[in-house]
């Protein structure tokens, strides 16, 4: 089973630190909205959904020790705390999608008393979780369907259950194919500069029982080309209205590699991370990060101080190279933009 | 002014110990053939004529200790330090190289004295020390005619100096540029596992007065499509007749790239890099090396112990991805079998 990335319990949220997995499994209280900007930030807790989940959270602890009784305030309050999550990883689009949904959840409400506006926000984070489950596991059983006994797959970062609730995207139909008794192999990109690959993701894929093999990202290419690789699934941060997706930086290096070399490739998203703002790709802002990612390596450096670095965490692979958008709606297939449409227009799951 | 990678002093080789850099520069003495061999296998002394030259002073430290005065014994000692060191790294192309080329110096000398006959090896090593210089800087010359003021350049792992004796080859026409007033810009991929590319590279373009920006292996792809990069230039480890070249892991990754976004891209290596046994990519074996380099940084494990590695040193990028090869002979264009042929049966310079 996977292990649950974050969860409220005696009035504090529980994450595991992702940081010092796979060696160490710690699970760290989160006590104020301070602790989870900064877990947020430094990738304690990572994966576009659970961002958004950890996020909702983050909000509420900045109001619940909110001890005025005056509406005014507290909404103030409310709107600053929104502002200081979303500041914590601006172009983390489910971070923005979490803080809509709460405002939108006090907006609509009748509600005027601060203590029980407090427990309807509450109860909008926790649903968030059994929502995020439900819609990790049917993307799965979405997913699932394309792959057979005996598949080899790739997978890129983690896209795993630690980027969710529990269930993942990328990986939920893998861990779903392996229950229902496929045999798959599924080689795993470490993923620099924070090797969530290395790390994370064949964490995740052993503890599930499935045959992992560890690459660096440039062995891509020759497994791709050598070793009958069937299919690609990776997850998303963002995907503009014509299919156009920000995922983990390299993850355009694989979708050249797979038309290159005839290799389907995935993307495993909800719903929620289509950004109706973002015609395209060129609409989506990439985070740049800190030097010190590349140059550093755990406590060691490994390059001269004075040379420059580009860190962009994302890249945006182009609609041609994607095959399918494996939703918790179903598998959206090409032409995308019609197909997008539609599947956003679906009134609900 | 570049460093000497190897050279030869007071009875002994000094290296630059190239797994300690870009924090330390250190130079370490090579005493007897077992230093040698170590120094090769870890990568202490490495890039393909680097280890060609390191293998053949590794050989004669084998032998120079060698007391007795019969030829045959000699020839015998001699004829397995040879093979020791084409034990070290077996699918390196240069050692075997060199040790051919001491079998023939020694096959070649009517000299029947084994003092004599040390000397003679020991001047023949010397020797390729002086023609790899030539060779790396008539290949810069050659190369440096591509390069035009304010372009950008992309280079993978390390083929600077320190590959060779002292002067590169993909670095070589970079390092020439400057010195002719070019100002240019070097986008350097780090290199997993072994971060020859950050290490080493940077270092050596940061010295030469190059602007230099270093990325890791998965941003190439956002780089070549988005930074205006007008040339790629590679080292490489072995090259077929059909021109489908052998290099570090990674470098199909860049020629898969560079043929999506239109980037030429030049590989540069010595005359001497062509095996006339390969016809073909598929002739060239790969070697696979530690697993604790992928799940090791540092000190730092970074997977789980039960994963399990593939771990391919080279890759091999077939010819069409090529746009040309430049050698101390000139640069070698399409089509490359009959330019290749046509190159190689030129007599010498």
């Amino acid at each position: 089973m996977p292990v649950p990335t974050i969860r409220w319990e005696d009035g504090r949220v529980i994450i595991i630190d992702q940081t010092r997995l796979p060696l160490e499994e710690v699970y760290i209280p989160i006590e104020n909205i301070h602790q989870m900007w900064e877990a947020i930030k430094k990738l304690r807790i990572r994966g576009a959904p659970a961002i958004g989940i950890a996020g909702a959270f983050g909000v509420y602890l900045g109001i619940k020790d909110y001890f005025g009784k005056d509406l005014d305030g507290f909404l103030e309050a409310f709107e600053q705390s929104c502002r200081y999550i979303e500041s914590s990883r601006p172009t983390a689009v489910n971070l923005f999608w979490a803080t809509a949904e709460l405002r939108k959840t006090v907006k609509d409400t009748e509600e005027k008393k601060t203590e029980k506006l407090k427990e309807i926000i509450l109860k909008r984070c926790i649903r968030m979780i059994d929502e995020d489950n439900e819609v990790c596991l049917t993307i799965g059983k979405n997913g699932e369907k394309l792959i057979k006994d005996g598949y080899t797959l790739l997978t890129h970062c983690n896209a795993g259950g630690l980027a969710t609730a529990m269930y993942g995207t990328a990986l939920s139909p893998m861990f779903l194919a392996r229950q229902n008794g496929k045999n798959i192999h599924v080689y795993v990109d470490e993923t620099r500069p924070l090797l969530q690959g290395a790390r994370i993701t064949t964490w995740e894929l052993l503890h599930a029982g499935i045959k992992t093999t560890l690459i660096t990202d440039n062995m891509a290419a020759t497994v791709l080309k050598n070793k009958n690789v069937d299919m690609i699934i990776v997850g998303a941060d963002r995907i503009a209205m014509n299919g156009d997706t920000a995922n983990k930086i390299g993850t355009l290096m694989l979708g050249v590699l797979a038309k290159e070399f005839g290799v389907p490739l995935y993307v495993a998203a909800p719903i929620s991370t289509f950004d109706p703002e973002a015609e395209t790709g060129d609409d989506i802002p990439i985070e740049e990060r800190d030097r010190e990612e590349v140059i550093h390596f755990g406590e060691r450096q490994t390059a001269p101080d004075d040379v420059d670095v580009y860190n962009p965490a994302f890249d945006v692979t182009p609609a041609e190279y994607i095959t399918g958008i494996i939703t918790e709606r179903g598998i959206i297939s090409k032409p995308f933009e019609d197909n997008i449409q539609k599947t956003l227009s679906e009134s609900t799951r």
